[in-house]
């Protein structure tokens, strides 16, 4: 039994295939990979990992398992499935999920690849588990995949804490305990027992302000913007294959764009929080639906065309169009007088929640700085945007 | 200077009229108040007083006057108020509200009878503070009051943090530190500077998420309606005055109700958590009109009719009819591209907030555990009530 | 099973045995013994109480008979006895186990009388668990009564931390969950695993620490030392019996007190803060041995004699002289290198704190701020106390 | 003014100079080195960099000049090393100390080179401070180099209290509320005020027991010890230079070391944590005296020995002996009845402290898992060590 200390849960006890999987590379490169990505740029201290977030998940999916009295093989694939969760995500996690998607078309949720082969495949092997069952619960398939990739799941659970704690942000901050506690099944279903409406708006609104004052900061989005378009110059004009790329750690991804002519501004900018500043930053009702809506590609030739406006280098214009929020959490089901509800059924604060994630919705066009005023008149025309503010100074 | 340690804020620094305010009565009074009354029932390690509060409310108005870049009397003034805002509560702060109402006609934010004579009066005169401006702003009068006793006061600041910290349900731990960085006044009102919307929503949701969990929980709604209608049956039945009644601290009041025949069993009772139970717990829809918003004297005569009616003494029927959701919060001016806007324009989250809130209302009759069948008969045909769920075991 | 939320261990589960001693009236009863006792008055957010503690300590007796693979009767016992270990304390706690050892020769660990009768000896029969065996494990006798009340008992990891929380002191906060993984039986004696001396020493050295700062705070002492007298001059001066005193609660206390003439002023003081004042405060080398150590009843003959000697009345002096320091946690045993080894033995840190604690040894004698000057006087020459420095203002 | 939130201090505040230095790249820099370098393979949440340790002890400064009224150009000048005051750091910290010691004579507090040029020296410059009395500050020179670099520094205040919120192992949780608040000038010395001798021991007994637990745990030493052998090859087989090295990021070190056969195996290890073992370990008395305080030449030379011996590559032995303990807060000034006195010479916990650090002292042997016996063998007979017990499993 390994006991290991962890800032969030206390002691977290590891044994049988899951201390095995810990020792594992593709778990230990999860120690390279920052859970909150270029947020530290903003909140300094949130340099926490996806290992010691794995750890936590499959610490909560522990209790949950001993809450819901499941045990064997069936708890040992989830452990394993909560542990390795993770090891499908590029460097920068969130950051090169779309680079990463078009160019092998592959989610991070996809580690079927990775837990049958290499080390991970012999120690499922050597304990008796299905490295398909545990991919399938990664991916949130099955009754217990919505444990581990559900709206109700651990991982939620862990990262909204551990988010928290190391942001110093409190609203992340929800009962763990208690949700663990008001876990149950229900016709197959994962539900929260009675007495728990209170419970699942908690997770709702932490998320939803987490977003707000984290996950979503301009900062944030403009260091990530910024990333996507160096790792695709990087995948352009170089040898190195996508597959490679995947598999990088933060820290070599930044290396490597340090190394390549075609990356190296962006990569200094990013290292030294030297990023490209707001030069649009809009609500959505000022931005034609084409270009609030816009595929990948066409926000790409977008970008040309407003340098090509503003006199700038191609590489020297950003745009941002978040797509539409959305909020998993909104389909929790919970018992309410016997019966069982989702929460947007019994709810209003989903509604409120879900208009408010909208109203918080803005589009961005980022560039150097002493290129601000140019990008700005040429993306307002370019792109037709209707009248604007002035970006925040 | 003194500093005085506490949990919450660190180190508190006091000197000046607040070092004096401390050492009198009706201040120490406070230490024998505690913050959140019966709620102790519930969350056993909730014993914080208001004596602590008002500490913490001091600390955060000082800090607040430091970002204002207010000073002087005006700001010493502020001070004075912050520390006495709770001096008026009787004992069991809200529990007793309402009978302390009825029989003296007077809030617990009405101070000026307490603040202008006596050890306080004393001490405002020897700094040279107006009582007069002590008690306005505790009652929230006046472009200062607003930072007292408003929707965005320090009060609030202070009672959610603490309180998230005594019970152990992290809800209320808001970010009061970029709530006082972001108070500014404009035209006279007190508001939020830009970026701060989610800001306000977060005090709005934690109130609310407290309230579901913390403030409202049955079973300290239980014990606050038999604290209630003891205290009736104590004034009412022996030559105790209301104005002694309302300086008694928690233990005083304990002790006389004790110490009547009339009341000793809900002395006992409340004591030792051996409480009365739900024979009715009902949704809003369940309960006629003129039921829900009956006033307290209409109340009172169902109480007996029920009594009446399941053949049980008058004393073991308690009706509990909460009042409709208020959210004050809804109303915080926020600033938003340059204009000041109240949250409920800018936020579609207040609605879903208050649908929530009325969502939660729930109507209780409570008696004696072996009455529970008889009363909650009797209460569904008295009362009309409509088909309704069996209370929670 | 009840989830009961606690601030410091988040939730506690009990059911069996534990659920049912909840229940009764001398556990509900230490709701109203706090902590800390006059602690409060020099940290004023310290006012949890004994009951949350006893539930602290039950849930972490819980977890060592888990770690430790003890199940059945013989847990269930244990059970019992953390749960109803501090039934046997009078109002404010230690402050009165003085008086009431002396009146009724009996000490706070003593339960027999309490766990064999009344509400405890019904449940306990009801489960088949023996008083007698109960009782011994609260006095500490027998294998198991070590983790009850050892020298690595689970009631100081409880109040260690649990004071820390609450005072907002961080001294106290140690790695219990470190503890109790590290707790095994060896030859009958509870000791702790390999690598733990540094666990061991830190408790010894948070204890150490929290006496120097909240448990032997100066004005925590005055207002002991005042309760103590006061008690004795209400057992002494009315019809009041000791079995009585002995089964207040702190608020019990503080009303009898102020309700007999010859206590009012104690009451009013220790109500209100307004505390008598170090008129003498001085090291061990400038006190007398037989001052120094003294038994209560010279004490008090000293006190006489110095009140005469100053022209004050009898009860406006106070000596305090606190026994020599005792650190049990020196005792503890630790595995070194495979053997079993005392602390004190193994760690040169024991001698060294042992000795830090006698260098902040004090004798004080309390008076009236305006008695100051004559009574210091008064008992330099009484007491025939060396040179000593003025207390600190 | 910039409000960074930190996850320890919550917000920091930052304008002048401080705001400026904060975008300078040796700052950024520190983005990139962890604060406790190799400790992160043992407590996995421990990410934190030496940047917001930085923005820690800045405000840290800054709180400490407002309460010892200092402002000007004086306080503008400690503010600047507080925040520069770990610039100095080579990759990995303390762990690339020695071989930086080795090859360029120059410790981490010798910043004038790195304050005089670049962008600190511009920013510097340009608010009129000397970079010569900044560096100083850093070397812990002159009277207020005390509070930058001393006994009482406020280096180790937020370091403290920092790495006992990333580990999650309490023990570092000082209160530096109350130290700072006690801190005082008397005849040019840094002192604390009256009645503060536990709060100087709690700084003592805090980073003792964070020595036990977590600054010396054995794994980080051990990667410690590896990492400093991989890098002597590194420099000795490439054309590398030493002052290239000493300005590496922590990242930048692992991918060189990756990079270059000589050191392949070592940076793999150390990424996946699949670490050297102990082949001996054991207290001082087994160690002959002229091993246990042999030189790193020395030291390297036995190392050759014992691989010969063992009939094992030279890179497979690495001997790690540390330098007997120190404790600089042993000469802590404290102020006790009205004189200043040394810590040491008032408090008897410090020989005690020193003592027990002797006795934690080990001498360790390291190499690979398979090599485990032939080397312990090796190096007992080699080395001359005295009966020694196994190494832990």
């Amino acid at each position: 039994m390994r006991a290991i200390k962890d800032s969030v849960h206390d002691y977290i006890e590891a044994d049988g295939v899951a201390a095995a999987l810990l020792d594992t590379e593709p778990v230990q490169r999860l120690r390279h990979i920052k859970q909150l990505s270029t947020i530290r740029l903003v909140y300094p201290s949130a340099n926490h990992t996806r290992f010691e977030h794995s750890l936590g998940v499959y610490h909560l999916a522990d209790r949950a398992l001993a809450h819901l009295d499941i045990s064997g093989t069936r708890a040992d694939t989830v452990r394993a499935a909560a542990l390795l969760h993770d090891i499908g995500h590029g460097p920068y996690g969130h950051q090169t999920e779309g680079i990463i998607q078009r160019r092998l078309d592959r989610h991070h949720d996809d580690v079927a690849h990775l837990v049958s082969n290499g080390e991970p495949g012999a120690v499922l092997a050597a304990h008796g588990l299905d490295p398909d069952r545990v991919a399938a619960l990664v991916a949130g398939h099955g009754k217990l995949g919505q444990l581990v990739a559900g709206e109700l799941d651990v991982d939620r659970m862990d990262y909204l804490v551990r988010d928290a704690h190391h942001t110093g942000v409190p609203y992340g901050t929800i009962d763990h305990g208690r949700l663990l506690r008001a876990l149950t099944f229900r016709d197959g279903d994962l539900v929260l027992a009675e007495g728990n409406v209170a419970t699942a708006e908690s997770v709702l609104v932490g998320r939803a302000l987490m977003n707000a004052t984290v996950y979503r900061h301009h900062v944030s989005r403009i260091a990530g913007a910024m990333l996507d378009r160096a790792s695709a110059r990087l995948l352009d004009t170089t040898d190195l294959d996508a597959e490679t790329f995947a598999r990088f750690t933060d820290a070599d991804l930044l290396a490597v764009l340090r190394d390549c002519p075609a990356t190296q501004d962006a990569a200094r900018r990013i290292r030294n929080r030297d990023l490209y500043k707001r030069a649009v930053w809009t609500e959505r009702d000022a931005v034609p639906d084409d270009v609030a809506t816009a595929d990948y590609r066409t926000v790409r030739d977008l970008e040309s065309q407003v340098a090509d406006a503003a006199g700038v280098p191609a590489t020297a214009v950003v745009i941002d169009t978040p797509g539409a929020p959305s909020m998993p959490e909104s389909s929790v089901r919970v018992t309410v007088n016997g019966d069982t509800r989702r929460l947007d059924e019994q709810s209003p604060l989903v509604d409120g929640m879900l208009a408010s994630q909208r109203a918080q919705w803005r589009f961005g066009v980022y560039t150097p700085d002493d290129h601000v005023p140019a990008v700005a008149a040429a993306a307002e025309r370019t792109l037709g945007l209707g009248p604007i503010d002035d970006p925040p100074a």
